[in-house]
């Protein structure tokens, strides 16, 4: 498979260079869709936007579902929204949402009017939720029949409908109440066993594990971890069915929450940033952050220049102090990530701020101490002088112990005033969140709850 | 369902202050596993023991489950052998080895021996493989039938083995050939409507999608985002079918990897930090990274040092010193960040260090500009010295383009060396890697394939 790979890699380079769109699109047909992604960042927008025309908008789908979703997005908001719709309605509804949520709120609308009123309505139904709660990352495909229905009428049911449910993830359907209610869970494969007289009343588990539609990512995780599920049933304020979650769906956010923290606390913020973007777009995002990272230094460091005349006195203390700031910064960001993965874990309160502190001030004096004492010795061997020594010891002590305090209770106040801890990882980049909340606001038509019965 | 939880907390932390072991007993008998990951955290060794030897193999089983892989192998390696083993049997292959993994390789052998000869087996055999292999995450509980079989035969199999089978992610049966080979697929839901006397060749679904035992994890990542299957095949080098490997599991080691990553790059190194562990563990871990950070930290102010009497001259440069390193550090992380995420998705290949650099250096020119430009101007109106701000706006902008260039490349040269990109984001963590690989060695027991047509 590697060597396919390489071989592969090497040959779509050669199209992609030579903008050899009829090459592409032959070698695409018959190569499953991978190495697709590098080819279409490698590509200039003309040629991307001819390459996709001429796709059949099945194939379109599929290779828009291998690249990243900020890619996708791209492609769709550079063809006309009728295409675009096309291709998008071939997509299962959560697919199509995370590529809309990347996608001006214009064009989103725009491709959204284009899409079949059915497809449309069930995207602004998983869009009027935040993305990292159970409602924003459901599925609407799913099978529930009413709970007097019998085996029997079950199986007609799966086999007059075997195309459309081929493309579910079937083994569990849902048995509802009259007034959509949930009732209970069947297993696909006690259809297997089960005579077809019975009602699936009979033969369902009841009160089967659910979550909430407003449940938290985090919550989402831990409920996978606590059940062995694949999926499980998303029910609203009234207990009604409203949708499916796959616990693969579920990991995947986590993943992708995991790797936007790690973005975050490297300083992309705003979304993810690939070099195929723009010069102005990738610098303007880098300096959003850079920018307040350089008025936050200006401000440490006209505390330096207040003691301009102490420094004049001993020149050597300039030398010790970037490495004291570095040094002290380094401490508080290992506070930061474990204050950050305790609260994800639900191993940390939001309250627990004193014991933190506690914890924190332990390994605080400690490193402090041993990393002072190192460093204060580097200057008294340098410089003779012990004072100098044991000044450089003591600033770094005291500043790591702040540091790591002030590190570890920072996740734990944005966490209480109900914001992302991760935010304490860095400065706040004041473009990150308002980008992902964007076209959230088109979902908020107030759609009615459906059961896909007859989907 | 957060009310619930919330109650449930304030009762968890005073049985847990009190050391009440038979209220948390009682309590967690009845209660779903979820904050009995912060009563474990919380409670002294010896109450936590007390507590495990007194629940029910089953319950103990299922609380390893809620708590991360770290805590969980902490709680068995405190416990006698023989109930670590009896726990350990009644959790899934995959589950044992996550943990086991974690555990000190003699008492990892010493619970092997202790757990039934074929659990022993299964678990060695995961054990075998790297853990961002296919090999390492793959699951061996899989249904296998004979191409020969006929639909009743397997049917009768299915029923024989009810109980057996309602823990395996059922789904697909694999049809293998006499010696092993995968020879196709097959959906149970298309048992449901063939008659009893076709053999499963027939109904098959021929040349299924797999995956290699020694497929890194990225490629399987890959692999699932091409593919909408649930799981997939495992094969070895002879197209012997070994294992099955679900889409949740790829995502959730795509999780933990992208976890990981983020903790790098704040400085936790050697695995997971939880506020539990004893201060002298927390305290040396930490210290493990920050040792080697003072140490570059020195070297770098060493050239300062070398520069004092310019500095004693213009004092005032001592200010913008840290800023300058600050900022310019900044802007390499950027570049760091991005290409890790470039290789992680295949956007950009080991090869293109040249083109790397030259997008790179667009942003460094402007962003150092921009960024030099205004620190020079600060420079200015301090001190009214036009040569200052010249200066200091010079040297910001030759750092930054400096920065982004090394940072940007520094992971793709680690990727052709085929060491980790992530290690680029800090400095090389001596005994990171050390850790994870400690027990993988315990694996290398050529374990001989088996087809679980019989489990």
């Amino acid at each position: 498979m590697t060597d396919e790979k390489r071989e592969s890699w090497e040959y779509i380079r050669e199209l992609t260079e030579n903008k050899d769109i009829t090459g592409l699109l032959e070698y695409l047909k018959t190569s499953p869709a991978s190495d697709t992604s590098w080819a279409l960042a490698n590509l200039d927008e003309e040629s991307r936007n001819r390459l996709i025309e001429l796709l059949t908008p099945e194939k379109a789908a599929s290779i828009l579902q291998t690249i990243t979703e900020d890619q996708a997005a791209d492609v769709i908001e550079s063809i006309n929204a009728t295409d675009a719709a096309g291709i998008l309605d071939i997509l299962p509804t959560d697919a199509q949402v995370d590529i809309l949520t990347e996608v001006e709120t214009k064009n989103a609308e725009a491709i959204l009017s284009a899409m079949p009123v059915d497809s449309a309505k069930k995207a602004r139904q998983i869009m009027q939720y935040q993305p990292d709660v159970a409602g924003g990352i459901m599925s609407l495909e799913f099978l529930a029949y009413p709970e007097n229905m019998t085996v029997g009428e079950v199986l007609r049911d799966l086999r007059s409908h075997h195309e459309t449910y081929s493309d579910y993830e079937v083994q569990y359907a849902y048995i509802i109440s009259k007034d959509g209610k949930l009732k209970g869970v069947l297993r696909m494969r006690d259809l297997i066993l089960a005579k077809t007289t019975v009602r699936v009343q009979q033969l369902m588990v009841r009160d089967p594990h659910w979550v909430n539609v407003d449940d938290p990512l985090e919550n989402l995780v831990r409920f996978f971890e606590d059940h062995k599920f694949i999926g499980a049933p998303v029910i609203d304020l009234n207990h009604r069915l409203v949708g499916v979650i796959r616990r693969a769906r579920v990991m995947e956010s986590a993943a992708d929450r995991a790797e936007s923290s790690f973005l975050h606390v490297s300083g992309i913020v705003g979304g993810e940033e690939f070099r195929y973007m723009p010069l102005m777009h990738r610098s303007m995002r880098r300096l959003s952050w850079l920018s307040i990272n350089i008025v936050l230094n200006i401000i440490a460091a006209s505390v330096i220049a207040f003691y301009q005349e102490t420094l004049a006195a001993v020149i050597a203390l300039a030398v010790f102090l970037p490495i004291i700031s570095d040094m002290s910064g380094c401490s508080g960001n290992q506070a930061v990530a474990v204050s950050i993965r305790e609260l994800t874990l639900g191993l940390v309160k939001p309250s627990e701020i004193l014991k933190v502190c506690f914890k924190e001030a332990g390994v605080g004096i400690l490193n402090g101490v041993i990393l002072g004492v190192l460093l204060g010795l580097v200057g008294f061997l340098w410089k003779g002088d012990v004072y100098l020594g044991i000044v450089v010891a003591g600033a770094l002590a005291a500043n790591t112990v702040l540091a790591v305090c002030i590190g570890g209770s920072v996740p734990l106040i944005l966490r209480k005033l109900k914001m992302d801890p991760a935010l304490a990882s860095g400065p706040i980049p004041l473009n990150a969140c308002a980008a992902r909340q964007r076209t959230r606001s088109l979902g908020s038509f107030n759609a009615s709850i459906r059961c896909d019965t007859d989907a």
